[in-house]
């Protein structure tokens, strides 16, 4: 894969976005650098407040640049609202991205706006009809990817496969697969399998050049055992899976330390049991799989979670500067650029008359 | 509420349906039997082989009552070929609830076939366009009544509205509360929240007559924390969470369990823990969960997991019990009567034009 010179790596930073910002976002950037030395970063946001926090970090302060932006986006603005204005820091630092200022835009603010806006400047990529948001998730021995997690509530067959396409793309630049197994969600309905645009996307899939490992169908007890790489869906679908897995692995570590509780055996034993307690609460958290992605687009857009902290804050900034360094944008125009999705979306349709 | 006479107390039972049947069947009607001392059994299904596990149990043998079926629904079995074959334990066993000799019929069968043929059969109550499948499942503080789970791939807003009309009337009578919280499973897209059909349900239900306590949206990570009593969605929807809530608790469970093992200390801590690990694994039994009701046919069919074990079954079979006690089918009868849903959708479809 083509490294970018690590003079060109930019990454733009909407300093505004999230609780306790700006000091979570500089107190991640904080970390980040840390892990990327080669990276800098243009800050978007009130100068004085940011300006003031970074004084306390000299050596971030090196590798960082800050541009005033004099309005922020809030989680109430409505994105038909926030992409007329072009002075807010997520705006700007979007903006950045077009420009060329910057290869990849983090943001930890509405992500409804922060995909709107995405969408109106950075441009879908050609061929590619609707951008998606993907996320890297734990499975019982790795790590997974799924898509689409809330851009597109409706989907028909051949944005499924744009799905399936760029997720692919996304596995083997993020989690390092050579052949990432890349499967369908749907439910095992007897007699007909789910939706109608969930099997012609599978059908379209299979008849594409994509030379893709396409494994079918997944039903959503079967991601956490790890049959899967890439989990395909509608946004909706997508949204209701992800929000269930995060309900219930909560709920479940909560049943368990609420027993605890109330039990004094149990108390007794638990200096034995923190390190294992603490271990798998490691695996599960969240802050360690923080930071969609924006894919399809012109340009990296990635959205950190509102409330999470400096570490988590760093794990999106991580994984952006990765997708940059791989060149993962160019990679899924190249790719789309070789397959003709709308011809074999005409066939599809037709052949199911 | 009504109570039916103790002496008309039938429950059907498709004795061949499920792994291990006849044998799980029998011997899950005996854990029933004790707790329902009042019903009788109508079993159908191979005579010589039900009556040779039967003859083990004497005081079981003296509430049942045995018919030959010839053929059995096997998993493979397409329902639309099913519905043909009248002959098979399970096409008997809910044909006895047509007859009016059972009040419900409980498998352990093909669930694509048993709504085939429950619904050919049965028919759907007047008025009531759809019927789904209920389950009860466990939240953080109790239990929760959540639909459709697998019946409907598609609904629109009409079909939603009753689906929560029914599960209301399901949480009063199976889960005793007298106003259960009802919401529609949702997600929380900005700008618009989640799809037109589940807008429009919302505003149908606020519309209608129905005296219900509608509490608005719920998103999935919201049901482990019992923020509703009656969760509506979709079929398809509904088995995605579903089966992500089930899926994920598998895996905490098991990334814990695989943990423990790996750690000496952990495992001399275990007999302390022993006692809340059991606990709470029993608050997450799946078979304490076991039966998830057909509602909106004129009888009730209970659908019990295959490959459950004597104790699941048995606790499908006391659920079909104690709605048939507290006459659930009239009450859905006669509560339908009296909201014309129909009307109600013509409006609601006029004003969003």
């Amino acid at each position: 894969m083509e490294q970018v010179l690590s003079d060109n790596l930019v990454i733009s930073i909407d300093a505004m976005g999230g609780d306790n910002s700006p000091r979570v976002v500089i107190e991640g950037l904080v970390l980040a650098a840390k892990k990327n030395p080669d990276i800098r970063f243009l800050l978007f946001g009130d100068e004085n407040r940011v300006n003031s926090i970074l004084k306390e970090y000299p050596e971030l302060s090196k590798v960082c640049e800050v541009r005033n932006s004099p309005e922020v986006v809030s989680n109430e603005d409505k994105p038909s609202h926030v992409i007329r204005n072009r002075n807010t820091s997520m705006y700007m630092a979007i903006d950045a991205v077009r420009k060329g200022e910057a290869q990849a835009v983090v943001s930890a603010g509405n992500t409804g706006a922060l995909m709107a806006i995405s969408k109106l400047v950075l441009k879908t990529i050609q061929k590619i009809h609707r951008p998606a948001i993907v996320s890297i998730m734990p499975h019982r021995n790795g790590k997974y990817v799924m898509l689409d997690l809330g851009a597109n509530t409706e989907c028909d067959s051949l944005n499924l496969a744009e799905f399936a396409l760029m997720g692919e793309i996304l596995a083997r630049h993020a989690l390092n697969l050579e052949k990432p197994r890349v499967a369908l969600l749907n439910i095992g309905a007897e007699e007909m399998k789910g939706r109608e645009e969930i099997r012609q996307a599978a059908q379209m899939i299979r008849n594409s050049k994509m030379n893709m490992n396409f494994i079918g169908y997944i039903e959503p007890h079967e991601i956490a055992e790890g049959k899967a790489d890439v989990i395909v869906s509608d946004g909706f679908t997508g949204n209701i899976a992800l929000k269930s897995i995060e309900g219930t692995a909560k709920l479940v570590v909560r049943m368990l330390k609420d027993a605890v509780k109330k039990s004094f055996l149990a108390k007794l034993g638990m200096p034995f049991m923190l390190g294992v307690l603490l271990r798998v609460k490691k695996t599960m958290d969240p802050r360690l799989y923080n930071g969609a992605m924006f894919v399809g687009l012109n340009g990296l857009s990635v959205k950190s979670h509102g409330g999470t902290d400096a570490l988590g804050y760093s794990v999106a900034v991580n994984n952006a500067a990765r997708l940059v360094r791989q060149n993962f944008v160019n990679s899924i125009r190249s790719e789309v650029e070789k397959i003709d999705l709308d011809e074999l979306s005409q066939e599809i349709i037709y052949d199911s008359y």
